[in-house]
């Protein structure tokens, strides 16, 4: 599952590009998506840190603990590497980085804003004469994806429709079989498994992530609290149902969540489920190249409005998909980034009812000169998403 | 699963206590630990910030993303709440804060070390009047546990050996089947869907955490790696096999970890798996009132270095566990923390052979004046641990 050297080096050569023109000797990586982005070590975040030294010119170099050497030659990461004993350890993990950059030219060094407040403080010490500044120079890079990237999204979504696909069916032969219909952490627990399992038949090579595949599941009045926890509660006929799937292949995200309702649908979910489908459709179609964020947002947003469901809103648009499952740009009041080709996004516009339940279609999408292109493709249309026993 | 009011009464007179020490206002909690912590919410972190205020003096404050507010509710959240619509949004969450938190007392505010360079940037924007300083206060205040969270560990430790029963019954049965033996990744599985069911079981309202019930599982030459991720390999007699696992009640974290043997052990994994054992009892038994943590770890780790394993350690002997899995103190060179009672320890030395196995034997162990108390309760002698078909 380790990408081509090829991406390494093009991501390699537009970062030194970035670091020059802000006049900058190197970049300091230590989160766990940006080392996988630059580096391809994928690792577990403890409090033990990873640092990927990215100069300008010369050679990266990783600072690990000892504990992690091994798997990291394992995934086949070929920078130089040295390690720290242990966490906090008698030498540090910056202390170590401080003597192994020793020598290199370190004048003026990038970190990413998410480095905290503490880390800063230790690295600032470990590096007296260093000038350490915050910089999106990396973040840039990754708001819009490589060529390379976009196969593992691809793996990543198909298997996401297929988790949906399998929780569908869960439902469906428990109605046929008549017996009684399964709990949320039930169903959440198949697709989950379901989505992990085909993760290792696929790949010899499983890295570490946040989460391999992922899911939260919610039925009827459970299913309007946006982030509610899955609960034992059984799904039962007449419920609208909510799907909420996501899955990660080499850490690059996808998610795919569809509302079903089981049974004929009321006129009143089916006012819901068409308004927010219209919204999914219309703010999806929007995603072009030169818009702006917040501009596609609004559209979204405002098909739910025109149907007097403003109050029903709960959140934005989407966000973007990349080495996290929720990274930059947000699809959201507030930022004015312009789409561009590459950028993926997820579109999923939401109509949250207390007390009666929540209906969310989405779908991640990627932003391309030829338009938005969708990488899930589970149908969206309610007659295909009413689950029931007899077909 | 809500602790009584009592305990969030007890931490906000202490907290109250720290922040007039420190001439502080009051401390601005923005981590999910603390917040939960301190205001019993329990929320998924995402990009959307949410902003605890906890002054010296006066009411405290929850600001909250507008799709968060319900579910705050329906966890008895009594603390007023404001909310921002959305992020990043067009009125900010750092916003949002500034002008709830007007005409009240904050000249000097604490933060935790965690906060991320960037999210201070927007703090120090958003309160051009307030001069933000980072503090241990609340760091400090969860070092030793409160008497109301020790239930909850309990409750975790529980789970957690029934887990490890759950996972070693897997193996038993396929052995006496004669079936093949179950995989790696399918152990995991099983064990932690066992460990979820009982929690949904056990309690009407899981609350979110980092991970409900968690699990690494490796056997074989896999094993050897402390961060790897169960492979699709099946376990096999002869396999030394580690089963690492976690389980968290409201967010108090346990973990119990067992290394096994399928079928007889040979003269090698005899030698390994006793020297371990040998470091967790010597190591457990040393975690008294008064010791530092460097001083505990060394007297665990010389015990495997005088069996000539030095070269197979691969990390200390453990760490804090609380609202977080690792969390200070650490037990580990170059960490000074003197031991008191309440503090909560992994104790989960390991020998890492290459190209054979691991060994880890893991218990959560609470200092106390009486001694050290272990919360988990697995039998950890060898013959214990012996998985055959026939008993």
């Amino acid at each position: 599952m380790r990408l081509p050297d090829s991406f390494y080096s093009t991501v390699r050569a537009r970062l030194t590009e970035a670091l020059h023109h802000r006049e900058l000797d190197g970049f300091l990586a230590s989160s766990p998506a940006d080392v996988a982005f630059l580096s391809g070590f994928f690792y577990i975040a403890t409090e033990r840190p990873v640092y990927l030294w990215m100069p300008a010119e010369g050679d990266p170099l990783l600072v690990l603990p000892h504990l992690d050497v091994e798997y990291a030659a394992q995934q086949g990461v070929t920078i130089d590497t040295v390690s720290y004993p242990e966490f906090p350890g008698v030498v540090t993990a910056e202390q170590t980085l401080a003597a192994a950059l020793s020598g290199r030219r370190t004048r003026r060094v990038g970190f990413g804003a998410g480095l905290t407040v503490g880390t800063l403080a230790k690295l600032d010490a470990a590096l007296p004469n260093t000038e350490l500044v915050v910089t999106d120079a990396v973040a840039q890079l990754r708001l819009r994806k490589f060529p390379e990237e976009i196969p593992l999204h691809e793996a990543a979504a198909r298997i996401c429709d297929e988790m949906l696909a399998a929780g569908r069916e869960l439902i469906t032969e428990a109605l046929r079989a008549g017996r009684e219909l399964p709990r949320e952490d039930e169903i959440a627990r198949h697709v989950i498994g379901y989505g992990t399992d085909r993760m290792y038949a696929d790949y010899d090579l499983v890295v570490y992530t946040t989460k391999l595949a992922g899911g939260l599941v919610y039925a009827g009045p459970n299913s309007a609290l946006p982030h509610g926890l899955p609960t034992r509660r059984r799904v039962q006929p007449g419920d609208t149902l909510i799907l909420s799937l996501g899955a990660a292949v080499a850490s690059r995200f996808v998610e795919s969540e569809r509302t079903f309702v089981i049974g004929e649908p009321t006129a009143e979910q089916r006012r819901y489920y068409e308004a927010d489908r219209e919204a999914q459709q219309v703010g999806t179609e929007a995603m072009l190249v030169g818009r702006t964020c917040a501009e596609v947002n609004r559209t979204c947003l405002d098909v739910l409005r025109g149907h007097g469901l403003g109050e029903y809103i709960r959140h934005r648009q989407g966000h973007g998909i990349g080495l996290q499952n929720h990274e930059p740009p947000w699809v959201s009041d507030g930022d004015d980034t312009v789409l561009a080709d590459g950028m993926l996004l997820s579109s999923e516009p939401g109509v949250y009812v207390p007390g009666h339940a929540g209906y969310r279609i989405s779908d991640t999408v990627l932003v391309t000169d030829a338009g938005p292109r969708r990488l899930t493709s589970y149908p969206r249309d309610l007659e295909a998403n009413i689950i029931e026993g007899v077909r």
